[in-house]
């Protein structure tokens, strides 16, 4: 197994690139990534149409390990991930007997409309993934994970969909407070810890309130050992910086 | 002027990939455009190497109208925005006499860091885009719109970014909640609706709350004759089903 295992995220929906909907699905799944040793390398989000997922499917598939999509694959018109995966694998798609008797548990035989049927429709040779909230299931693919976009549900489906994937050396990650020590007095010093340190990745993340920046330097390795070695050279740095008589 | 103007956001920073950081940039921004009659078409994440940056700023460019990026434009060694955009774009890249001249009514000239210096750094060419809470600011080049990643610093410097930016019609929309009405139940006729309505975009969207989905279906067109009819089209549906005697 390679040590470095990634993966992409694809968004689909429309809702959130028109700012109705503001999307948590990236964040969460960021996490869950980085929990399990998977490199998230990027992320997209398009609407719903059918070209655009397919483009971009096939664009992130070839060149990321797992690929996970959120949204469309509910039961109206504007649900057209399905369909859109069968196309960019050039595979065929249908109705699997299995969603079907899945959804006979929730629905009596007269309730199970149209619009519901179209929950089944599955890209042939796919793998189901269990919906514990609403039954309708998401499906894997080839390298690639199709899960709902309610983020209750398609959390509650992760767990299932990440049965299998592998992950590479978990990255570890140690954070130095910087406090209200201005990043423009400490970039300079970071900057040669960085560059003598090229198996560690180090950022600095301000953030603002209350009419201040606040700064945390974070430290990431997969080494235990560098990963150790520069955080304690950051911490070193912050200190003899906050020590220093220079005004802030 | 065309009616319809186009636009991506291009999110830069290993922060949101690793999951550490929510983003917060690409809800409000497609906010902010719908407002304005921009329709966002795409968004994507972004880590902080440069290729990276270069290769998605391409692609995005020509494609879409604008361009909106957040993040990578501070004084540490991650800070590479202004670089890749150089380098995207085929221009220079250098010191801008402007912004050292706006960084020096905030820092004496014994405090102008080289790691300060750096947000001075403006590819060729580029004008300047106002920073009203920490001074050093964003550039606009060609088509492409380069901003802070810190939420509130970024809000701050888009109402100054958008200017410029023509608008085309706005996108009007209206909601129908179709409250726990299933999906399942609506899909169909919402269908129909839909596909007799080619000037209208229908979306159906679920939330899951204690156990329960709820649903709203938006209506969006510029065409407001053609938004009342399709909006008057699906309440009528609505409550066509909500009095429908059939069980939930």
């Amino acid at each position: 197994m390679s040590d470095t295992v990634t993966a992409a995220i694809l968004v689909i929906g429309d809702e959130i690139l028109s700012g109705r909907t503001k999307d948590r699905n990236i964040g969460y799944i960021a996490e869950h990534l980085a929990r399990i040793g998977v490199d998230l390398r990027e992320a997209r989000v398009v609407p719903d149409i059918e070209e655009e997922i397919v483009a971009a499917l096939n664009a992130l598939r070839t060149r990321y390990d797992y690929v996970f999509t959120t949204g469309g694959i509910g039961p109206t018109h504007d649900d057209i991930t399905a369909d859109a995966v069968a196309k960019a694998f050039g595979v065929g798609i249908g109705e699997d007997a299995r969603v079907i008797a899945m959804m006979l548990e929730r629905y009596p035989p007269g309730e199970l409309t149209p619009a519901r049927r179209r929950m089944a429709r599955i890209p042939d040779g796919a793998d189901l993934i269990e919906n514990p909230v609403s039954k309708a299931p998401g499906f894997r693919i080839g390298n690639v994970i199709v899960m709902a976009g309610v983020p209750s549900v398609m959390q509650a489906m992760l767990d299932n969909a990440i049965i299998g994937v592998k992950g590479g050396a978990a990255m570890l990650t140690a954070n130095v407070d910087a406090g209200s020590l201005p990043e423009g007095r400490y970039g300079d010093a970071l900057r040669e810890i960085a560059e003598a340190r090229p198996t560690v990745s180090i950022g600095s993340y301000p953030s603002y309130n209350d009419g201040r920046f606040r700064n945390q330097i974070v430290v990431r390795s997969k080494d235990a050992t560098a990963l150790e070695d520069a955080r304690a050279a950051v911490e070193a740095m912050v200190a003899n910086l906050k020590g220093d008589a220079a005004p802030l």
